[in-house]
């Protein structure tokens, strides 16, 4: 039990510093003076280089070696595969390339920038070719035998994965969305919330509803940040950001629910575990369904609305504003041109083009110069919208400027696991929606407590997903969750199509 | 060059590893939640570990050997030399001593905390011996031969300092601050100015002070902390923090005007030496000069008094209070029980007293047991009253608890830097007091810049001292600034005495 020893040792430390380095990037968004850039990076990078010395030392690689050929219980056998993993993706990397990848990335983000300023794609075109053959180059070295280099990035992300799970289904799911958009396409909407209202009101707003969700203020805090994010320094340590916009205040709480879910999931993890990695997310996918539950599945139900209004009430006591109103303001879904902004179902359809495009990129089939064009048919085809000019459309997002090819599917896949979990929670907890009308969210986060997070990372998303659901469709749980969510509302019924 | 390039490169990134161990220290000290202390005590212990192990290891002190068997210039010479002493004291240690040194704080903080909620000495004196008993040890280890145990301590916080030049100086002071309290003794006090005053104005008015001073928000920021602290995590990034109390502005700003003369420091600090350690304080006690001339130099003034005095009406129209109220109140004198509370005077003569009973214990001398009856009788004589209770005397500071023996005369040489300084720019800037008046403080910092902060760590402070002020007698330049200070208000005029 050396090697044992050893290796949790190692991964405390790494945890630790991880941690630290959660610590810098968390105030470089909230509290760092607008100056002190030069010393913030350099702290950084020193903790950065650190940790990925300590991770890739020889030494490691021993102690996995000993512990692989030896005797494991469950959580030993998984916390060395986890482990396994980590280190052969981090050691396989030629130095060479792990520092080219870091100026590349450097000089993408400056350039999409600068793209997105001009609004114009082509001097972005050869600092994302160079992004593109660099990835290709990692995905190939870090691919195992066999593996599609795609999958091989996706395994950064969503370890388990594949490529040959996730195309079917994100196809039918496509199919199911077209149909489903088009059904709802040109019919009247009920009237929208959208008086503004102070950044004050709805900051008490938002710390009384995050309490009422169940979030942790002892082991966690809420700061305001110019894009809201959530950082996790440790299970007793988790902490949101939030952006509140006195003109669209719907948003801005989705927002925070959204990163409540994120949060909540990272104060569930299993701290008993600490040192052994399985204290961990067991995925990006699997955390973005933590958070999409709260945000869509919980946050923009009838029930919320109707737990909502009367909150609002005692904040705003002039306000008119009732439960329908909340409810269909919520749900308005619309085809449209940006992800970010996009409706619950849209949305996926933003991540399935860029899926495709990905795959090609990886495949070879789909070079830097030829993207806005195949970004523009693939949108045409799959979200059935054209953007104007290349910031609505390929310049949108940053992903791709700092090399994050195969991230884009966790979104889509979180969407997919919440939509399977909510499906079971109605089914364990019969009175959910009253509950969600009392605010009495405490069950459902015990469930999840105990369903997905307390699991922590003893096994990859797929997996712990398949032993949470069974044999349930996720594809068709969501579809069916917004054809129930949105037909009452546009006054449309799901149909059996051909 | 090889050598120089490699530890400066060390430095470096000794130096950031610094900066996040101070974020995650001011972070504790401001927003850290509740609950989080675990994981942030990790953090701390891993980073402090991993700087430990970088610096002390052996190509460190192999670069050093290079450096100073090769021709170096008189950067270079500084930046061996500091780092020499640095890696010399960190290495003469052997581990066993580390460790328990290390428990030994920790057991020994803890038997204060408790020592003090019980108002009782006993229980605390093991704890507190063994502390001592391992702090004689590393004095003996780190002193050079024939080096004073005291000395071999005192170079942690102030190098160059040592008790040969201190203790004249100290019962030279000690005598001239009992004539000055024994005359102004029993005289009338102007009346006070003690109305409470809402925070959120204070803090408005905190951070016009601020600005005025000249402290660089681009830089730094203000926040709140139970106890008021600086820290820089870099020159182009120094936090200060401060408390406000509704029923005690003036002790407030004081302490906010306290902090940014210190962070001030650091803001000025030489950036362009990052890399040879010459980017850092030449000592506390220098540090402290420059918290303790804002603070009490410019900020009790008379001047500062007429400079206040409007910007409090700007914020509290109806508030009565003049220039001469605000100056009266600022400097009243007493001796007193408490260290921190004492006034500019009375402060020395806690110091003096505790540096009589520091060295007595590291002479070995004094035993923890004898410490109360000691204190007792130090304070009689040095300071003139004798504590009711342990609280108030022997048990009322925290140094000792975690072995920082030899750190207390840095205050005081603060105040006697502080005080030549002070001569010298008003001899270098005639019109300091007007310009003081209208809130003009750049010309101050600018002489400050010059003459210290841009000198970083070339020199250590004694020598620093003397090449800014010439021979000038800093324990005659504190002693004539506190009767001209002081005697206008109680009406009394200095005499040559015997």
């Amino acid at each position: 039990m050396e090697a044992w020893n050893q290796l949790t040792t190692r991964i405390e430390e790494l945890d630790a510093l991880g941690g630290a380095m959660a610590l810098l990037d968390w105030d470089q968004q909230t509290y760092l003076p607008a100056g002190s850039g030069e010393s913030r990076g350099k702290q950084s990078a020193a903790l950065g280089r650190i940790y990925h010395e300590r991770f890739t030392a020889p030494e490691v690689g021993g102690w996995l070696d000993t512990l692989e050929s030896g005797a494991l219980d469950r959580v030993q056998a998984a916390a060395v595969r986890n482990a396994r993993r980590r280190y052969r993706r981090a050691t396989v990397l030629p130095s060479r390339l792990v520092e080219d990848l870091s100026h590349a990335r450097t000089a993408g983000f400056a350039a999409w920038m600068k793209a997105r300023e001009a609004n114009d794609f082509a001097p972005y075109a050869a600092p994302l070719q160079r992004l593109i053959d660099l990835s290709r180059e990692q995905a190939e070295r870090q691919a195992a035998p066999g593996q599609h280099p795609y999958d091989a990035l996706l395994e950064d992300y969503d370890p388990g994965s594949t490529i040959g799970e996730l195309r079917p289904m994100f196809e039918r799911l496509g199919t199911e969305l077209n149909r489903f958009l088009d059904a709802l396409a040109g019919r009247p909407h009920p009237t929208l919330f959208d008086t503004p209202l102070d950044v004050e009101g709805q900051r008490k707003l938002s710390e009384r509803v995050l309490t009422d969700l169940g979030f942790d203020r002892v082991h966690g805090r809420l700061d305001i940040s110019e894009h809201p994010f959530t950082v996790g320094m440790g299970t007793d340590d988790v902490r949101i950001t939030t952006h509140f916009h006195a003109d669209n205040f719907l948003a801005a709480l989705g927002g925070t629910v959204h990163e409540c879910g994120h949060a909540m999931y990272e104060q569930g993890l299993p701290a008993q575990w600490a040192g052994t990695g399985l204290d961990k997310a067991a995925g990006m996918g699997l955390h973005e369904s933590q958070s999409r539950f709260w945000e869509n599945f919980i946050g923009r139900s009838e029930a919320f609305g109707r737990y909502l209004a009367p909150r609002m009430h005692g904040i705003w006591p002039t306000l008119a504003v009732s439960a329908d109103a909340l409810y269909a303001s919520m749900n308005r879904v619309e085809r449209s041109l940006i992800r970010i902004f996009a409706d619950e179902a849209t949305y996926n359809l933003h991540i399935i083009a860029r899926f495709e495009l990905e795959v090609a990129i990886m495949e070879g089939t789909l070079q830097a110069i030829d993207l806005p064009a195949a970004w523009d048919d693939a949108y045409r085809r799959i979200v059935g919208v054209v953007a104007p000019t290349a910031k609505e459309g390929v310049l949108q997002d940053v992903h791709w400027s700092g090399g994050a090819f195969g991230y884009f599917p966790s979104y889509t896949i979180g969407n997919l696991y919440a939509a399977s979990f909510g499906a079971r929670i109605e089914a364990d907890l019969p009175d959910i929606w009253q509950r969600v009308e009392r605010g009495d969210f405490a069950p459902i986060l015990a469930w999840l407590r105990e369903h997905v997070h307390a699991k922590g990372h003893l096994d990859d998303a797929p997996v712990l997903f398949r032993e949470v659901v069974g044999d349930r469709d996720p594809v068709e749980d969501l579809v069916a969750h917004l054809w129930r969510r949105h037909g009452k509302l546009y006054g449309v019924e799901r149909s059996v199509q051909a």
